[in-house]
């Protein structure tokens, strides 16, 4: 016997998300056949709104529902420093500890040749823009430690210093109450080479 | 920063969910976020179609689209062995095997007296009616090999032998494939009482 219709669509439609094969869909479908019928409604709601109310910020590139975004607007912020990250989930991280109160630009991807991701690909453009509009005087390159993101961070870092903006990069070195003995050679590299005197 | 309204509703929705914490839930979102809009509506549908378009067969008390389900109403099934289950879906794995060709009941559930779950709770007055009305000469117990399980197992064949039907339970040992040295006790308890003569 095959699963009846709704089932084994619902089974599929789990299985495009991430991570999640096909046992676990199943588990998920028939969880959710037993799930309050307001619970699904509203996810199955929350779905389609993700979709429709959400838009890209046409001046940073982060996910907002009004545009400009409300970071964007935000007449108090620091306009004079940009911070770069890949991704919009980045910008909700780095506000999550309420010190940063410079402007965003996000990516939305890196630099990658092996998948023929050129700077037209990418936010780049747009960045170099609000470079020439606005008063920058700081980027920060937040792109993520990986083959990508520092090559990202590097080609972005010779594009914009010749402008006369400084450019600056997240330190780079052992997490916050994490162990010497459990981290990885090149963070301990990056830890011992970023060395600050007490 | 909070996430966006629509974002901090999907993870909410996302994380109802079993074994989906915060985490995961908004790594699933912002992947929600980059799907197509095709692949969006197609989840938020079989999500609502799964609760609207799937009802219970009011004979077995299996999951169906029509009542009764295609399994009762099929006629050229062996209507003399009813095979019991606890959930809807143990249905589906028997069905896999393509061999039984009975009928089944789902009992939606266990006898639980830690939970308060009472035999009116679950699908037994449903089976004992059954029993009382068809040409049924055996009943197969296929609850799961758990401690409540096994007590509902135990409780139903002392309640359906009396009226002269046969009683079985599947046979538990050893998975097919698996070595005995990483067997449980329990499981290989099961499996030398239950050996055959070759």
């Amino acid at each position: 016997m095959q699963y009846p219709e709704p089932i084994a669509r619902l089974i599929a439609s789990y299985m495009n998300l991430p991570g999640i094969g096909q046992k676990t869909a199943t588990r998920l479908a028939f969880h959710t056949i037993d799930m309050k019928d307001e619970v699904v409604n509203e996810f199955a709601k929350s779905l389609l709104s993700v979709k429709r109310d959400l838009t890209f910020c046409s001046v940073c590139g982060n996910i907002t529902e009004e545009d400009p975004c409300n970071i964007c607007s935000d007449t108090t912020r620091d306009r004079s420093t940009i911070l770069v990250v890949e991704e919009p989930k980045d910008v909700m991280a780095l506000e999550k500890m309420r010190e940063y109160r410079g402007l965003y630009h996000v990516l939305h991807g890196v630099l990658s040749p092996m998948e023929g991701t050129g700077p037209e690909d990418i936010n780049i453009p747009s960045l170099i823009q609000r470079l020439h509009n606005d008063e920058v005087t700081e980027v920060i390159l937040a792109t993520n430690a990986t083959t990508e993101g520092e090559a990202t961070a590097m080609y972005l870092s010779r594009l914009i210093k010749p402008a006369g903006i400084k450019v600056t990069r997240l330190a780079h070195g052992l997490s916050v109450g994490s162990d010497i003995e459990y981290a990885d050679e090149v963070t301990l590299l990056k830890a011992v080479e970023g060395r600050r005197e007490l």
